[in-house]
């Protein structure tokens, strides 16, 4: 696993990280709460730095229109987090973006909330699939100046089938939504190998061929 | 006011109806309840049509990347709403702004949700006063790849006082945030005149030549 | 400006914090959560004392049926914010107004609150404004024993236009509902010049003659 | 059981009516969504009436300036609910309070509501009982002025143990806030006599001897 | 008042604390937030230990399978709170309670929660009073196997008429929902006797007598 | 796919129905609001039957104490959701599980709750996996009276590695929670080829084998 890799790791935990984003968040109880990265209280979301040290700053981010230099070497994205400390309690996040052409972002969802997004550039092949026992398919070609909703918590997923590179705007109803990547949730992690067989009804052997890919090198 | 006017309006209604969008809205009980335009049930938000006649472009709206044909004749700006009937329990609302130079979305909010905004081409002012006592201005001149955040509630305004036209992609954290222009709250409706100029500290001959340009023509 | 205004400030402060009521709050987890004015702890909402240190009057305050000292120069009209620290949690918050005749509490609205007012004494027209672009007026003539409600985030007013003193009695649906008076939001601040003749429909001397009321002398 | 004591029960089931009110109430997402009398749909909350239709009466109420002529008569205390379908979705309702000298409003609780009250006339002594096993008791002499706070759900008593009459203003965090009179909820239904000897520790004799005091004459 | 009992008011504080459950609670902000029981923190809930310290055993607990050894002398019955302190931030909250053959768990509600039981040993008269003026009783007889939901904040009782002991699995929609048992909220704080006379339509004698039962001995 | 199969997705259907149910679910605005089966009105959640035709019945369920017949053909497990209409609007649902030894309830979550769930008999191996980039296990092998607790939205498993029958009782903090099953939500829909093959870091060939045995027969 190569260092472009381990970076993108850090870029999705600020897309998703398991501790400090949410959907259908709590109500704000002030004006803004903007998020104290110093502080150690640690509550359900975060902490507020002192108001009378707000600035504009708080509430902004540059450079949403570029392409982030470091791209999942597994599935050819990359994910730009939008990061705005005066977001918390807001109920809200934001991300750019890109997949070359063949790239994908693959089947996810998240826990605590929906997502809509917008083709900036490009087009992309972009889906969603209703819970048990449909399983049913809800998706669409995107291009440029389209917009596409997914509900709350629904498994979905992105992939650039032409020949451009495309851009998309998602927008996320929760500070932090958190993001479960169905394929890692399965093979990246500590799940013994028989579990995996019987989920998947196949054997031991097809389940170790693609767990070893999952693996750092 | 001539029939642009008129229709920007109605796009306006889509964008901040009194009676149809919210902000840190309730929680989804089901997978999606896609609002069902023909219904005659009034409840809190809109009611759902049947799960099994949901197709994939209930999620879906195009055109987000082309500027609407009819201008604010006032103030300069045109507003696009994106339109998901899936969105409906989802918590969030969308839409493009386009202000040509010189123009401006003047100050408003919404009473039902935060906003925060891209900037997809130009540049803009934009900026939010924080409430009383302190009426603190929180602003940024925003260029192209830009975000900006507005906490829910709080009065904001866009200003293109640069000499390109400027675009926006705005996100609101719910699915009917409402929308309150302060001058129009003011000026367009039925306040008595001498309340308006106890309110401004000014006299009534002011009110009233402000008033005139509030009135339909 | 003078010190009964400054003073009124105070309470206004009180009344509408920018940092520290809310409306349609979270559900509290605990009997009270009183708060705790020592802490400094920073969080959405405020902290809580000791629960083991709470005493009755926590959930007491004294004094409703006295008017403030202070007036408002500019508008004739004094709140006074029921203090009670046990309502941290329980979205609500209290105030009396008093207007004298010809006073008026300007046009405002609470970004995170509805609002009804009981009469107490006097009588005092109420109003609120729906949104755009209906901005249709609501309004009553209000006599004593009378009650009008506001719905959350719309803009309303009150304007005693008799002869006699007038007295509420104003419940919020937050503890810390926030309050914006549009004229203060527009001239009190550093929203430039120019955006408020465009706003207004008006021109900057028009505008230059309005704010010099809204500045301190 | 005479008839002023059965109008009374009218003027509770307003107050508290097990069906039709609530506490920390779900977002509205519209401006308003004023109840409609009229309607047969039955939801959580109430059905609104169309948008179009609604007036200033119905954020409106008049009377609360005014005694109710029913009183009851195991307590002496009379209720007068405020009665304004434009609170639908806006998670408030208020009532007026009287009791005679020597009346009480017995033991109860909200299930859906915190409750904020405002003595308008006389003095009471106001209490709430925390949850087990503390079942401590937070109490106060209230005067003309004077606010005392209940957290939600928490059971609560007024006593006017003084010789002039008391009138209060009660506020709830809730368009339903729900009403249990603990004595009642005990005797005035179907709870086997063994059961409720069992819960106060006493004999069935002495049971018998409360509950036919509570039985309809 | 014997050991026994002491230690039970012990395992019903964690049942129903008044500091630290809560139903239909503020949704998560992160994957977990682990109470912290070192934190000296006091928030609305709990705050949250580090995550990176976060273990299995956070999620997990032994023994909802063995009664408790202490008993209340009072009613029969015992509960033995489940003891999790990963399910802060996630609304739920279980007991094991058991009736000896004539116990009870005495006419009680939860003001922060709905609760729902299901019958794991022998049989038991399970019912929920709806609130006033209806006080309908809504009851069963349960056996092995059956469910029974009480809606939230209503009055609910369990009394094992029957000759074998009776277990139940409790679950509740809040981390901390709160205790409230009526007859100890009337007779073992400190309300005043005539208050309690009045309110249960009775002498003062009659107070006195029920009352020498709640006191400690 | 025999008859078995098909009907235990019809239980499943009930435990997890992508129309109907939630986690963390708005508060209730009255005593109940008893499911209506036979309302055709379509809202978020669901409608109530006229309050004055519910009975005990609603709020009562018998069998939880038996084993479903239908048996999952690929999975072993069985699942019994436990039917009470009187839960809606009260924010919870319930399960029994059974699963024979060497079953597996696979890997799953729902979208809208946490989950908490107590063994009633056997033992099993329960885990949840935390989300990107972690995907660390949290999970424990659960005895008889062991309780486990997943957060919301995360995906967990049941696996039955011993030698006899393990059953188990779920609580879930919605009424309804919705269910994705990982395996089904990749292979049973129309998820294109290539791209699973890009997301399992395989190709097409692996896919189509997995794929066949997740098609009806």
């Amino acid at each position: 696993m190569a260092a472009a890799a381990l970076l993108l790791v850090a870029a999705l935990v600020a897309l998703g990280s398991g501790h400090g984003g949410e959907a259908f968040d709590p109500n704000p109880l002030q004006d803004f709460c903007v998020a104290d990265a110093t502080s150690k209280v640690r509550v359900n979301g975060l902490s507020c730095k002192d108001p009378a040290a707000v600035v504009s700053d708080d509430f902004f981010f540059a450079g949403a229109d570029k392409l982030r230099d470091e791209v999942s070497e597994r599935y050819g994205f990359s994910a730009l987090t939008v990061q705005i400390p005066g977001l918390n309690t807001q109920g809200q996040r934001y991300a750019r973006v890109d997949l070359a052409p063949g790239a994908i972002f693959p089947p996810h969802y998240h826990p605590r909330a929906a997502e809509t997004a917008l083709v900036l550039e490009g087009s992309v092949y972009f889906g969603f699939v209703s819970s048990y026992p449909d399983n049913k398919l809800f998706s669409k070609v995107l291009h440029k100046g389209d917009v596409f909703a997914v509900p709350q918590g629904l498994m979905h997923f992105l992939y650039n089938n032409g020949t451009a590179p495309a851009t998309l705007y998602a927008s996320l109803s929760s500070q932090n939504p958190g993001l479960v990547l169905l394929a890692d949730a399965l093979f990246a992690g500590a799940l013994p190998d028989d579990l995996l067989a019987k989920t998947l009804l196949t054997d031991k052997h097809t389940v170790d061929n693609i767990r070893a890919n999952f693996r750092p090198s």
